[in-house]
């Protein structure tokens, strides 16, 4: 026989977990052996972290069972200071467990674990023994992920106030623990919060403040009345939504209160506090108003200070932001005159005009400013022929037709003609250019294939000026998010969008022999085609327009030229929108005469073009044809009899 | 010496081509040898085209010396009878050419090879010696790919008309060459297309027809006068365009004129032979817009009742067309009375309100039916809240918004709720099935090849549910050519093309493990958010409303539910279009320790899906996101002060 040595004194951790494993899963057999498990952990330092990681849902449905084994303040308080967010059989202890690693990417789970426990345990203990977990209680309220101060200290404050013989611990030795656990002084504001000048007092005998500082503070709070005392002390404490509540409700105090609004910027908190009749939400609306104003919100600013009254500062809101309607609403409600409105709808009329909204700048110079011709004008010269002729009529004013009408039309053709002939060169011009640009990068390709070079991505730069290796990323995000302001109903957001679109393209430059210049040209036709698209409508009507009054040879030439221009697109789109990435559509067979190299080569062919690049929107998708839109006239076809 | 045999008689093909090349070739050594050349292809049957393929530049050029050299009419018309569009250096005589394959799809050059060959030389021969090669210039014109038929008879008849001894051929043997090549029945309707009876007698004499058929016939002709004889006998020849022109003359026969027209649908031809303002011009007019009427081109039948000062019919069509200015210019050229107009124009804002067109039917109503009541109830049904305002405010009838606008604003409340809700749950349920879908599909793949099988295209209906190998294609095309009509003003073409794109997806059906499962959710997702993005101008101006009177309780869930929605759809669409067909943007690298099996088996990873359905621009595109419509309010957020 062996003499006895201090080998039995040596635990391998991985002996003593699997122990604990064991007392920990008994529960399947009944019995769980939560207090066994911890003596051995506490004895041998395993992570008190197990105890729940080991089986959470396990842990949960058995919290009362847990409490109840254990069943001794300083255990359970060094469970619950010892609790941490990470899951132990997937860091400190994966060898024994060996469970796969979770992403923590939807986490939300382990995100809640110390609350959950805290939580949990809190409710066993308060059903289990209140009086003897006192301070078990106020470890679960500081521990969480929030600590429950102000639950706390209110737990403490119930032991003050309803001093019983049951208590084993004083309310004085439940603080003091309470403020090892926590920062004296955010202790001493929590207490300030609950109102409570006996607390806070209690608080502040325990802290290092000099009470010469404290208390004439305190009596001074102790001063005031009601809500302007909570106010005061949230304020203090910077809880501006509270302070705000609070104050609210002193009416004599509006003015600070405004203060309060204004400088934390609590509008819409304040808006919800007061009736919308009240001279105070009115107040607030104004000032709300002219922060808005200042953000350049005029729409939202406008219906504050119609919530505010201000009918003039809502005209100034309004046509900044183009809702004419409204400005005419305000200026109804402050009975403007027959000069003053003449003034304003002018005004406002020359405003819509120019974001080329002539249907409703004619309708504020026919029903405002009685001014019927300056409205035929402005529909005549914004090209709504049907709109402008219908006013003629209304008015008996058709001599508009010999008089402005039909140089309209004659002068509208002529510049459809010129812009239609000026894209259709600039398209075909960079059709032909795109063509030019990916020859040479196929050649310059295949002649340092044929080389023997050896193709990989950093090579790529090498031989086409038409790819690119660089991680920089220029090209505009269809679905990024857009943190430019634009007001919601200005028509103006169509053009300013094509800006932004137009800048975040700046860096492929159209200059021959750039880097990027074939996504250069793609961009460019796309916009043309998209501009093209867009201009069925009006071309349509225009077309229209011609024939009612004679100009068939006109209309038949724009027609053509729009009609080839158009087809050209939809000949040219299959040809510049390649889909040559779509290794899809051309599906490759594998075979017996197949290599590996020719793989790779047909494999590489798709990869000519730089990979980030290729993905913007622009780049990947033609526009979308509107072909829903019918412009044709068939009046104007020649029959083929 | 070896003694002579008959070996010399022996000239191999591609000897004589040779020499044949060398002959026209000199061309650069000044002298070229056409008739050297012409000599030796004759002899050795050469196709005779050759001349001109072997290089049609140098050809055209000099095919003033080509006629010197060769200098013999039959020669030459052997030539010319042996022309074919094709290019024997490529096809004949490849071998001895070797020239590259031209596709023949930009091939407008070979077309014109014949046409522009005989202009080339007819001019030619005209210069050097018209009266010797008369015969040769006849053929010119027969040979052309649309013969010059009459072209030649009047060269025929100018021998006729201008007797002269340089002649070497009469014109009875110019006809009679003539009409060895040519059918004499056409040739008997060419002559009479001349409206020369003595040509067409001529013609007659040489035919197999009996002279008392065509000589009475001649007569009845002879004794029409001017335009009307003309008329008879191209509509006869069934030149209709060319009998319109005439009989457009003869204003006594003008009821046979617009049956010609009517008959041959000759409308567009005829309004450009009359003057607008004459009486043929409006008849025409008014049968044009009867014939539009019938193929249901309501807007442009309009157009032409105009001009055929038609008033009531163009308002029933313009009516049709749902182009309602024009309807009230009508009923005003009409003179409406009071009672008509009202009639009229509840009609017509009834029709326009049933297209959801509430702005323009509230025109009518305030205008028109002087029902300014009518009219702010419509703006209200139709959730137009700034336009009813401005009404309201002009009429000083702000009782509408207690009585109506208040109400109308919670029940549009409810109702956006309730659709964004039901939006959001389809959409939540579509996307759950989709991954499931994509997880069975990528599950039966593995299973099938773990099982050790060799995947190719037939296979792929096997393990896939979502795969398809059969031809069949089901999709939309974006850039197919639409053929169904549409009235072009028509704001209903936006629901019109949804249904037809709705139908054509009618294949793909979302019924759980049906073959394009996967597909029918992805379109159906794209509807929904296509919808969800087209809410967004109504529900900003539905919050703006809310607010202005106050709910803001209700603005505020509608902009928390719309904004959660709508960050689900940006954040889903990456999830749904997973770009998994762009090998493009994962790049494959190959090196010495990938094998041809690795490579393929990368490759065929993209091709999980089926490849016709995938290039459906709905499964591989997302929809487009409006973030240029900015319609969240600042004064719904709660500040987080």
């Amino acid at each position: 026989q062996m003499p006895r040595g201090n080998l039995e004194t040596i635990n391998p951790r991985a002996l003593i977990l699997s122990a604990v494993r064991k007392y920990l899963d008994r529960q399947v057999t009944i019995v769980l052996e939560f207090s066994l498990a911890m003596s051995v952990m506490r004895k041998h330092r395993i992570n008190m972290n197990l105890l729940y990681d080991h089986n959470p849902e396990m842990f949960l449905q058995n919290v009362d069972k847990f409490v109840k084994q254990i069943n001794n303040v300083n255990f359970i308080n060094l469970f619950l200071t010892d609790l941490q967010q990470e899951d132990v059989t997937r860091t400190m202890y994966t060898a024994a467990y060996n469970r796969p690693i979770v992403s923590t990417e939807h986490g939300e789970d382990t995100k809640n674990k110390i609350d959950q426990i805290c939580d949990a345990v809190r409710h066993s203990l308060i059903n289990f023994n209140k009086n003897k977990f006192i301070l078990s209680i106020l470890t679960t309220y500081v521990k969480k992920s929030t600590p429950e101060l102000e639950a706390a200290l209110l737990l403490v404050r119930s032991l003050r106030d309803n001093p019983s013989s049951d208590h084993i611990i004083s309310p004085q030795e439940a603080l003091k623990y309470l403020l090892f656990l926590v920062d004296v002084n955010e202790m001493f504001d929590v207490a300030l919060g609950t109102y409570d000048f006996d607390l806070v007092l209690m608080v502040a005998e325990k802290s290092q403040k000099d009470p010469k500082e404290y208390i004439p503070f305190l009596n001074h709070l102790r001063r005031l009345e009601g809500p302007y005392q909570k106010y005061t002390i949230d304020k203090h404490l910077k809880r501006y939504k509270k302070a705000l509540e609070s104050i609210s409700q002193c009416g004599e105090h509006f003015q600070e209160c405004l203060t309060l609004v204004v400088d934390h910027k609590l509008y819409t908190d304040a808006l919800d506090l007061f009736s919308p009749s009240s001279s105070q939400y009115k107040e607030v609306a104004k000032h709300y108003g002219d922060y808005l104003t200042e953000r350049r919100k005029h729409e939202e600013a406008g219906i504050m200070y119609i919530g505010a009254e201000k009918w003039e500062l809502a005209i100034d809101s309004f046509l900044a932001s183009g809702n004419w309607q409204q400005v005419l609403c305000m200026a109804a409600r402050l009975k403007y005159g027959k000069d003053n409105m003449a003034n304003l709808s002018r005004k406002l009329a020359g405003q819509l005009r120019d974001n080329k909204r002539f249907c409703e700048a004619s309708v504020v110079l026919e029903q405002y400013a009685n001014d019927t011709e300056e409205a035929v004008v402005c529909l005549i010269d914004g090209g709504q022929w049907n709109e402008a002729l219908r006013l003629m009529y209304k008015y008996q004013r058709t001599d508009f037709i010999e008089t402005n009408l039909k140089s309209a039309l004659v002068d509208s053709y002529d510049q459809h003609m010129e812009t239609l002939q000026s894209m259709e060169e600039e398209f075909t011009k960079h059709k032909r250019r795109l063509t030019v640009v990916r020859v040479e990068a196929e050649k310059a390709k295949l002649e340092f294939e044929e080389s023997g070079g050896y193709r990989n991505e950093a090579d790529a730069d090498l031989f086409s000026d038409t790819s690119s290796a660089d991680g920089e990323s220029v090209q505009s995000s269809q679905y990024s998010s857009n943190t430019r302001q634009s007001s919601v109903f200005s028509k103006s957001t169509g053009r300013s969008s094509k800006n932004r679109r137009k800048a975040e393209h700046k860096k492929w430059k159209l200059k021959e022999g750039s880097k990027y210049e074939d996504f250069a040209l793609i961009a460019a036709m796309s916009k043309t085609i998209t501009n093209a698209e867009n201009m069925r409508g009006e071309i349509s009507s225009l077309l229209q327009a011609l024939v009612q009054f004679h100009y068939r040879k006109e209309a038949r030439s724009l027609q053509r030229l729009f009609e080839r221009f158009l087809s050209q697109i939809e000949k040219s789109i299959p040809e510049i929108w390649t889909d040559e990435g779509d290794s899809v559509s051309q599906p490759m067979t594998f075979g017996p005469g197949v290599t590996a190299n020719t793989i790779a080569q047909a494999v590489q062919g798709g990869q000519k073009l730089a990979t980030q690049e290729k993905l913007d929107p622009i780049i990947k998708n033609p526009p979308v044809l509107k072909k829903e839109i019918k412009w044709k006239l068939q009046v104007l076809e020649i029959s083929d009899a």
